[in-house]
Order: C-alpha cells, then sequence, then structure tokens
C-alpha cells in the first residue's frame, strides 16, 4: 500500500521516583510508547491498549526496520476495531518487560550495569501506575483502556485503582487472577530460567544467556495458549518425517514448539520473563478487597468482557466471575463468550468476531 | 497388622535376544516383576497388572526395607479389586526403566558400562513383547490384564497383539494413543532432561545427575496429572507463607510442585524418562492398523473400559473412542466414566469407585 502508516516508538522519562507495592523505590523510569491516531482538543478520545506477557508497544502498523506489523495490528488502524480516525489510541511497554520500558534489561543508576535481579520485584499495580504517569503527561483525563490476557488485568486495574478516568474497559480473555494451574505452569517455566547453566543468578548479560530455559517457558506457554483442539487441528499426532528412534525432534508439533521456543530466546529477556510471570502470579484484587464485589464497587467504568470457548488458560467462568460481580453492583456490563478453536491465543487471532463486538461496544 | 503381606521382587533373565520393533535387539534381559496370590494348577487365574510412566513392579504389599506399599496396593490384596484370594497378580516393571528390569541404567554387555544413550529406543509393543516372555516363563496361556494410564496402553496392545491370549482387559485413565498436548507436553519435558548442564549426553551415571531437568520434567508432570480443580481445591492460591517480592516458592502449589520435583530425582532416572515418554509418544495403533476398528479387529478379550470426569490428560473423549470401535465390531465392551476431581491421579486414588465396577466386570 502507497500510504502505509509506520509505527514509531518514543520514550517519556518520569521525572519523579516511582513507589511499587513491595515498598521499594525505582529511579530513572522510562516508558517507551507507540500512538496512533490523534489526540482531539478536548482530549477525550484516547484508548490505552495494553499488552500481554511479552508484547510491546507496538502494537499496530508496520516497523520501518523490520518490517513487522504490530501484535493488534488487525485490531487498531483507520475503521478497524480501534478506529484511528476516530481514536487516540496509546500502547505502551509494560514495567519489568524488555523492550524499551524500564525493566531488569535496564541500568541500574546506582551500579551503572544492567539491573538484572536488583530489579524490584514489580506487580500489575505498579505497571498501571507507571501508565498512569503517560497519561498526565498527556493530559487526558478521561479514557478508555483495552488488554487480551495480563492486559486485561491490567485494564481491569485501571478500572479499580482509577474509577474517575476510565470511561469504558474491554477486557478480553482475561481475569481477576491466575488460578493455580495458571501459577503453576509459571512455576515450571520460572523454573526452568533459574536452573540453566547460563542463568547466573540473572548476571548474564554480557555472557551467554539461559536461552535453554528461556526456551522450555516459552514452550509451556505455548502450550497453554493453544488448546488441544487447535493442536489436533495444527499438528495432529504427525511426524515431522518418520519416526527418528531419538531423541530429536519427531512429530510436528514438537517442532512448532522447538521454533517458538528458538525465535522468543532471541526477542525476550529471561530476567524479564521471571518478573512479569510473578506480577501475574501475585494479581488478585479479590484477595486484595476481600472480594470481587468490594474490588469492583467503586468503578465507574462500562464493562465488554470477552471470553474465547476453547481457553483454558483464562477461562469463560473466570470471566463470568468478574460479570457476576458487575451485575450484582449493578454496573454496566455486557460480555460475549466467542465461540473459536484458537485457545487462549484467539484474542490475537480471531479480530473479525472482536471487531464486530468491540465496535458496538464502543458505539454505545 | 500381624500378618502383613511384604512385597518380594524377583528377575526372571530372558535367555533368547530381545528384538525391537526398531529392528535393534537387546541381549541380556531381564525383567523384574513381583506376584500376589497363587497361580492355580490350570494357570487360568493370572492377572498382569501393567504400571503407568515411572511405576514399578512393586504394585502391592509392603516393602520390607522402606515400608512403602505398593502403588495399586489399594486395589491388589485379598478381597480387594483384584482379589489375591482368587487370582495370581503379576506385575513386573516395563522395558527401559530404572527399576530392575532391563533400561538406559543397566550395563551394556558390549561396554561394561551403562547404557545411557546407547539404550535403543523402546515402545509400548516391546514392552509388551517382554511381558510375553515372563508369562511364557509361567507356562500361563490365558490370562486377564489391568492398567492405567500408559499401564492401558499396554493392555490395549497385549489384548491387539496376543488375541488368543487375553481373556480380559481392564483399561483404566488411557487411550489409543496420546493426543498432541500430551506429545507437546512429553518433549518440553524431555528438553529439560537434554539440556541440563548436568546431562552429558546421558552419561552422567558416575557424576551429578540432571536433577533440575528431571525435576522440571516431573513437575509438568504433575500439572498435567492433577485437574484445575483438584489443584484449587488442593492450593486455591494461598502463600506458602507471605509473598516474598523475590523468585523463591511463594504459592503453595510451587511448594507443592518443587517437593514432588524433588522426591522424583531421589528415585527415578532421567534417561528412563526420556525412553518411556518416547514409548507413550510413538504409541500409534490407529495409525500402524489404519483405523481404530482395524486394529481391534481380532481381539478376543472383553473390555473394561474406565474413564474419569477431571482427567484432561486421557480425556473420557479418548476413552470413548476406543469404546466405539468396539461396539461397531461387536465386542463385548463395557465402560465407565466415575465422576472424580482428581484428575488423571484418580486412577491411583479412586480405589473404591474403581474396586466396584472392576469386582463386578470381573464376575460377569
Amino acid at each position: 500500500m502507497g500510504n502505509e502508516n509506520y509505527a514509531e516508538t518514543k520514550i517519556y522519562k518520569v521525572n519523579e521516583p516511582l513507589k511499587l507495592k513491595s515498598g521499594k523505590v525505582l529511579k530513572d523510569v522510562k516508558i517507551a510508547y507507540q500512538t496512533y491516531g490523534k489526540l482531539n482538543d478536548n482530549k477525550d478520545n484516547a484508548i490505552l491498549v495494553l499488552h500481554a506477557l511479552t508484547g510491546s508497544a507496538h502494537a499496530a502498523y508496520t516497523n520501518k526496520k523490520t518490517g513487522k506489523k504490530g501484535w493488534w495490528d488487525d485490531m487498531i488502524g483507520p475503521n478497524k476495531a480501534f478506529d484511528t480516525n476516530k481514536y487516540f489510541i496509546i500502547s505502551s511497554n509494560v514495567l519489568g518487560s524488555c523492550y524499551g520500558t524500564t525493566g531488569p534489561t535496564s541500568i541500574n543508576p546506582e551500579t551503572n550495569k544492567p539491573y538484572g535481579l536488583d530489579f524490584p520485584v514489580i506487580t500489575i499495580e505498579d505497571m498501571v501506575n507507571l501508565q498512569k504517569k503517560l497519561i498526565d503527561f498527556f493530559g487526558i483525563k478521561k479514557l478508555i483502556t483495552a488488554g487480551g490476557s495480563m492486559g486485561g488485568m491490567q485494564a481491569l486495574e485501571w478500572a479499580i485503582r482509577y474509577p474517575d478516568m476510565v470511561k469504558s474497559s474491554i477486557l478480553i480473555a482475561t481475569s481477576a487472577r491466575l488460578n493455580a494451574q495458571g501459577i503453576a505452569f509459571n512455576a515450571v517455566a520460572r523454573n526452568a530460567i533459574l536452573t540453566d547453566k547460563n542463568f547466573n543468578n540473572g548476571d548474564y548479560y554480557d555472557k551467554e544467556t539461559p536461552s535453554s530455559g528461556l526456551a522450555i517457558a516459552r514452550m509451556i506457554g505455548h502450550i497453554t495458549y493453544l488448546c488441544e483442539e487447535a493442536m489436533y487441528q495444527k499438528f495432529g499426532r504427525e511426524f515431522k518425517d518418520a519416526p527418528s528412534f531419538d531423541f530429536g525432534i519427531d512429530f510436528q508439533v514438537e517442532s512448532y514448539l522447538a521454533h517458538q521456543g528458538k525465535i522468543f530466546v532471541d526477542r525476550f529477556d529471561a530476567n524479564s520473563y521471571l518478573y512479569i510471570t510473578k506480577a501475574l502470579d501475585y494479581y488478585d484484587p479479590i484477595k486484595e478487597f476481600g472480594s470481587l464485589e468490594k474490588a469492583l464497587e467503586k468503578t465507574n467504568s462500562r464493562f465488554l468482557i470477552i471470553s474465547f470457548s476453547s481457553d483454558w488458560l483464562f477461562t469463560t467462568a473466570q470471566s463470568k466471575q468478574m460479570v457476576h460481580a458487575l451485575i450484582k453492583l449493578n454496573k454496566d456490563v455486557s460480555f460475549v463468550e466467542l465461540e473459536s478453536k484458537c485457545g487462549h491465543d484467539a484474542f490475537l487471532l480471531e479480530f473479525e468476531k472482536q471487531t464486530k463486538i468491540i465496535k458496538s461496544f464502543l458505539r454505545g
């Protein structure tokens, strides 16, 4: 296309220290972000788009260098679900990540070396508090939030923490907290990183990286992102070639996972994986407020909650838990379970179905 | 109890070489086994009990040294599901394991060192062919087989491969083949072992063992053996103590998995884990015969097939696939899906429910 839109990542340097939930304080915090569309004069057309575990600020448009489109490019753009003709869309990289926002790969101002495990443990609440500073910088007082998976948790936290700012919240393939199985998968994934021969207590930035452990973590992740039906449709029990009768890659599903592991270690940091999965595990407004109703009591947002039938990591039952709490509180909530065979990955793939529902919700 | 029964493991040395499915040949093969009850004069009261991935010949009674009961002690004994007053029960350790039967930990007669990865890749069919030699040694011509999980696959293979010997087959929490998700979990588990810093291409028997990788493999296994509901019941999202704000063990479910990993590496061999999971992945009579009906066509066995409602590793749908094929073939098949919250582990835990059904089936 002649008029292809290109993505540009900017950095906002936060002036004041960031106080974390743990009580620790982070200095010199930066937040990487992209924007699409234009902020109107009233500054009331902003949508903050929130990414999942391994996402980045690059949610839409094309990266000029790599030619790659953003992770939600199907959803963000002119006339798309998040319509850039109408809305000013902000996407920022989360605290603790490795795509420009301050995280364990950043230089610790006190040592002039990458933080590694000296980076403090961060939470979903901390991620949201940092995003708030970016929103303040834009002078935005009211906004819409939208995100899938961990992005949905951030959207939920926005509604809870900043009830006077959030007009509408779009929570997709998410829940108010991970279930025990989700924590278990994250624990094993972290274990693979922590026991990698190259992990070196997180201090590996000038050495070989813990790529085996990180690849295993990613493979575990991918199993949970697909459902058995999706795996069956994609790979069945087909061999890559013939049975090897050794411990090489035999089945197509093995080949897929190995490939996913391999490409991931080139694009993601093992320490960031530790920090962000820990933030996922910790998030639990139900425990913090005593109940989901108490957590949601003061929200002033409209809610759209979308789940996918084959998602077994963030189940429809978990979405319904939020829906029921909101209904009890007489809040404005719409809920749809979309039929999909894509498992948890559906929020990144089923854009047509989501677009219809999101457009209708945003019009409402 | 004064009259406690003690288990005794015996070794049967196979006289002839064992020809494997891969075409390779194993010499000096031994098979470890235990028996409970008495073989009658007609030699027609034998039940061969078949263990799962990490089981051993010690299925019942008490190990005198350790005081530990067998893995199916609740099911085998006087008046139990497999009644030792009536039946002669044989339990043997599978080929490739590390509990007395020849496997990668055994001494390779050609090098006088443990096989390690020089051990040939083995299959479910090879396991069954070795068991057949033990049954021949006893002079048994007709028998009943019973097993859960991988044990059920062996029972299925017995019915297919030795149709004139098997009178009855009890297949519990099993399927005719792993689904793609099952292969994926095994692939990641093997990957954790293969990339462990101490793996040393399988040659670690006089060195530090790949315990981190094996522990990760076991943790992945345990997630698949429980269901989310069982995890929720057992652990919920409870912290072990308080949030640590570091990467130590935070949640009870993490503590459980870490404990399971730790105790497993003291009792199991990493190479055996590789070999046996590969055998699980490879087993596929549907592919081999062209269809499940063709595979089961010549069986002369009665079948009892039991699945558990919360088992997501070997699902009820997979059990039903076998049931439907047997019904199409006009074979004698009984099927029960037992309600359970124990996930795949149910076959080791829900002994009361299983006992009732198995007793009734064996009477019939």
